[in-house]
């Protein structure tokens, strides 16, 4: 048999498995698993590299309307660019919808940036945040059936937060259509009433942020939101988790048998308040939501990945120009945190931090560091076994690594659109060398070899949600 | 010495002991304490009896307005007169703020009502159902140092419910006056997502209002309550706790140092959710908010009283009359449970059944009868030491009990404005044969003694919340 | 390429993966996965079948001596036979030492035994009942290095059970080794002490076993051998936890971060108490320790096994015959259930339990299935990758199942030495009908194709302890 | 009436009440209180001074055999001497069982050292080193009958630990008797083994003493003691709870609602294992059993004071010299911290270093000082309600406190046989002034006016174990 492509000699791992061979790839598929595979029109060699499932980042934020002259960093091709960088074959960005327009049309609008720009596999989420009754009734369970298989809803940001009885309303759609609801999970009105509390004090700085949702505030809506499922019978995941109290609101909620799930992100494991702390608008660089905590958090947050609290780890990736009036040094943002927009870069730098922080310091297994980064996330979001593992018949996503390199993380090396990364000076262990998308290598050992384009949107199955761990 | 009265030979028990002796009275107070206080213008042979605090129950509603035509069944003087029979001394209702009006208008009309009309001592909570800036900034503080000290505040309820919002700002004046907020937790917009679902499937006889606010709404509304708590760092009371997951809530905060006060009623010891499918609208007769629940419940209430996560045992009376279309038969309310009036009489009832059902079947000892039924309420609200005791000094409130009397309740016992009681039939062990406000007799022997208008309001102290356990 | 084997167009399933493809096999090892494999010396197919990693058994006793006259029901070649028809390609029995003796000794003994007679591979649990300085000193290191590397040490029966001051001595030999420690947990003073007191009161039946030895007496062993193996900080595993209270011990020690492992089995999953209840000594048949509880303890076991908290699943196969007084008529066994034999076998019904009740009524995935069953146990004991999953370079160790195959167990199906099965009439979804070991198929469509003694034992790595879950 | 004594003026508390009033003792009993009573032979003034119950110390060594040339440092006249002077009007010290005697024997011994030496009364308790069927079958009930109702057993120490089984029947006899039993809960094999470790490893200074029981090993017996008492089904007492863990194990149990009591002292509030560290052999000072932990400890100890997981506050004084080779410097004490006598002294300071860091400090009520220090007591172990409290009919034991008064704890003030306190240094704020047992005044202004003798041994009822916190 002669195959387009096999990577020889690699070490490939799956969720569960380590083992050398040959992978052998045709039409974009992964076809075979063996030894001696040398008849192939492409050979690479991986001995002594990782052969890995490509990452799968369920969450990044990619060209999103931010209102108030704010400008996202990164449109689809910087951001797919990044992700291909960072060792990622596919990302799930957030289509939102319009208050009072109907979702098709956000879609119909989101499709059109993504279309023809991407380097990786794209799929969109829903962000729900008008759920008229139109789109309750009619729209989601139609989206749901051409694999639109997830909603995202907020319970802060103005414009945004929905109220108690709008999130039940959202969670019976899902329940009935299959979907999955993912929730942001801060009390909004404690925001508010603090944030109000700090300006009236004059603390206006970036680094009151951290004070003005302290992890009460994301504790409360968390044990809210895991109620509300627990009203309506119905599979959650609760996103970006910062901190112990957070996770054991999960934790408690899982062993009483709910399907709940959690995911982190690198900003809780290797930042924290602190860093918020900058000279002049300097913290304004780590603002995003929740905020990083502290040391305790972080090691909380270890735990809930290394015991399965946590089954996805995300890059939150909502990329602002820090030095640039569009972005960060937004003027409004110069006079209150509040006003700072809230999010931070990070698609590129999400796997060689949990790589680096986690498999090689020994706090998860190479195994876990696929469910994680990979596996979890396309069983939960209804792409396995297309996505997300390196089997017969998968797509051939795959990232090979380095797993000795040793980098130095700067803005440079994570090729997105923004002017800085809040994770500059890391020095990390083990790197992505090669991305490849359905048997089409996008990233070799540094560059870009990938066509715009390649990349395009994935229709998803159900939610595979009554499913527990990896 | 000769005192006005003596009451001989009696079992005195407080909160913490049981002695034999003679109680001498003078001017409405205790004086003392002794053996062969002979010396008395009136004495009282308490031989074989008991002799303890008079009740003081911390949760009634008299006399407020219940809008759609509804009228509460007991006015200032049959509900202090039912409260006396049942061996209470002092009551605390709410004085009900009217929408866009000051509390100083419903404190009048209140102050009218009660006047002249009171067979017990009496002190109004205040409901905030409109916290205004006026509100908050002016009359709150002026209130409290007029000596209403204690707040509730509802998470549920049209017209009543306020938002997280202003729960904080009416916390955060608690904190700045050292009055205490009492909290109504149930999640409303669940609440009416539930109501709405079961009205649509034709689910509408009362029983159905115990499944439109589940456990999950309870326990999640606590959660959040004391969140608030504790991010503005001030002590609040959870009222009328119905069963163990909102108990372990509270129990959770506890331990983690928070001061959070929790109370249970005699409903949530003795009822079940069965009680409400009584046929045609008999179950009306026990619909009030929280439901009771079931016998684990109840078990997880009495664990709560046990063990001091409970520190009050009030009744809620909220008395309505059941054949009657200004009650519980009001025309709405035969269309749907969501219009049955919330609520049912027990002011009379509930020692009768904490002694029977806890003292006399070993589940708390006679002096944490008496740290639950009046010592603990005179500390929360700022009465003590002048209630709740007896201790030199302190009022003779007293109450005398046959601990052997055995009685079987009926609703003619209860001497309210209702016309049923929801604890019809229930057999209880030990009964108040005489209670005395202030040093005057107002119950003897099943026979009202008392002056109405005897009975007056109470101006309380801040409460005395930052302390624990009785 | 020729293959020895190939199976075809079967399901394979590892512990995180399912995908359809050919298996190429050759010199006993897995060397391809692919599609159209075709061009082998022996091919099976395998459509609309499940091709799983054989089971591993790692906690099954054969040929053990137990005194008093009583003689074990399956020797290396029953045992090994049973395994196999129950879809296990290789078991861990336990090598008893004898008191005073070197465990080289029993270890030659065992070997002579095994030697020639097994139809699965087989490796070797050590036994320490007599931890002398020698034995801890130069014995068990050499031991481990020569691949014997977990020991087993129990907390309660006559002539096994160590003092505490034993098992940590035991452990700091594990700790310097890396080897790992089973432990049977239950507290041997209590066992005789609540014994003694069902004698007196003639209570001997064979249900009293239960009431000798409840769930706190468990739980009390279950805490203090993990409070040990925290003072020597070594990993252990709790074997064949029954009950949700030893559970939560296990989980609270995980979630602190302990590597403590948990093992449940079969008789805890669909037997009871009152199994033990049958008429004269029928109850005899589900003497085991510790004893089968209740359906809120099977639901407490399933959890352990759906979250992670039990990593392996095994049968805890300890076979006796009932009608043989060699077996659980023993005469004394006749007088007091003190002498009943403990035990019961189980190696063949162990895998079809487990898929039955887990996997077709939806507890557990298809892949926890095989996680459970195979992958961890060869983790767990220093197997792996030889051992435990399907992928390139492992051992050709197979079981294909039909998914859907209806059976009733019965006990000629066990195929094992005793005279009965204590699942007798339990019906099952699922079946394995093909057995392969290292490229041979042993069972066939209920037949025995195998030849005795191509099983072998294993030499095995040190255990790979430090990772948790798969 | 004219009373021998009356207390004027003072602010009584008891375990519930606090009020001012004056205090009317006849015939060493409470017989009255009230206003004015200034009929009396002797008038103490107590305005601004607190008049509370005496101390009761329900764990103290007094002249205890220790074995290996060590003298303990109190005799029962310097011992109640030294309790008289830190407000506290009874002891309960231990009589010790020899191993192969009976407990009469020890009995007739101790009264014998007791008789005619005691300034506050005595009781004793029994700890039973050798639980023979004599002892258990006759000797225990009856010693119950004669008012010797609570036992000690010791699960660690040399000659006096006990097996799990020896604990079972001792707490058989209790449940049968009515006696309470009290638990030194340390695993001493874990003792032995890591002593064993330590001194191999050249680690014999004192210090090493902490790492030789660490919180585990504590924790561990502490599970053990409610698991074999949960078996039995009696209530027990946890004496010296040192450390979170073990609070936190009781709690458990308690919520269980199992009857366990916990007991703290002063070394676990303001000691930590770092005050073992001092030059030469100054750690010795500072060795007990448990050791201080460190200071998240004492916050775990504070929070069971507190929540009422520990009813009782003792100070576990058991004095040895320091510069004495019959005490902490004992030959063999220098060659190993395994030989340094166990114990220190504190009758003297329990109660001012309660008060002051507890109540002065806001950490607990005066209400709880008074039931951790005295009412608790009286209730655990029947000598309730003739002790304990300020009531009518009680013992007029009475120690009467200046809240306000400064004071630096030295040696000079402890007025034991000791030569030196652990608590040398610590500041206070507040002091028993006077001390009075049954009317008659031992200690006032720092000078001791009592008779030597006129202290008692009571014998006590059943202890109300039932009873659950006051």
């Amino acid at each position: 048999m002669t195959f387009d492509t096999v990577i020889r000699n690699g070490t490939v791992a799956t969720a569960s498995d380590t083992f050398t061979c040959d992978v052998g790839i045709e039409a974009g598929k992964i076809v075979a698993l063996g030894r001696g595979l040398d008849d192939a029109r492409e050979i690479i060699d991986a001995t002594a590299r990782l052969v890995l499932p490509g990452g799968i980042d369920s969450h990044v934020h990619i060209s999103q309307p931010s209102g108030e002259g704010i400008v996202m960093a990164d449109d689809f091709e910087t951001g797919t660019r990044s992700a291909a960088f960072g060792g990622n074959t596919t990302v799930l960005p957030f289509c939102l919808q319009e208050k009072g327009r109907p979702l098709r049309e956000a879609l119909t609008n989101y499709h059109a940036l993504a279309e023809g720009n991407c380097y990786t596999d794209v799929s969109f989420h829903l962000i729900i945040s008008d759920p008229s009754e139109a789109v309750l009734g009619q729209e989601l369970p139609a989206l749901v059936a051409d694999g639109y298989s997830s909603f995202k809803v907020f319970m802060t940001y103005e414009g945004l937060a929905l109220s108690d009885r709008e999130i039940l309303e959202v969670m019976s759609v899902a329940r009935e259509t299959g979907a999955l609801v993912m929730i942001h999970a801060e009390n909004y009105d404690a925001i508010r009433f603090l944030t109000d509390r700090l300006e009236r004090a004059g603390k206006t700085a970036p680094h009151f942020h951290a004070a003005s949702r302290p992890i009460a505030v994301e504790r409360e809506a968390t044990h809210r939101a895991i109620s509300l499922a627990e009203l309506v019978d119905v599979p959650i995941m609760i996103v970006h988790v910062s901190n112990r109290e957070a996770m054991e609101e999960i934790r408690r909620a899982q062993q009483k048998g709910l399907n709940i799930y959690g995911e982190t992100c690198p900003q809780y494991l290797v930042l924290t308040a602190r860093d918020l702390e900058g000279l002049n608008m300097e913290g304004a660089k780590y603002v995003c939501s929740p905020p990083p905590r502290d040391e305790a958090s972080q090691a909380a947050c270890w735990e809930g990945l290394r015991t399965g609290v946590f089954s996805t780890f995300s890059s939150d990736h909502c990329p602002f120009r820090y030095d640039d009036p569009a972005g960060k040094l937004a003027p409004k943002g110069r006079t209150s945190f509040r006003w700072v927009p809230n999010g931070i870069p990070g698609v590129a730098a999400r796997l060689p931090i949990l790589f680096s922080e986690g498999v090689v310091k020994g706090r998860i297994s190479l195994n876990q560091f696929v469910a994680l980064s990979a596996t979890n996330h396309a069983r939960t979001y209804g792409l396995y076994p297309r996505k997300g593992t390196i089997a017969i018949g998968a797509d051939a996503d795959i990232a090979i690594w380095d797993p000795e390199r040793r980098v130095t993380i700067t803005h440079a090396l994570m090729q997105d659109g923004a002017d800085y990364t809040p994770y500059e000076g890391i020095e990390v262990t083990g790197w992505p060398e090669l991305t490849m998308v359905r048997g089409q290598t996008v990233v070799r050992d540094g560059a870009l070899v990938g066509r715009k384009g390649f990349g395009t949107h994935l229709s998803r199955d159900l939610p595979n949600a009554g499913r527990r761990g990896p």
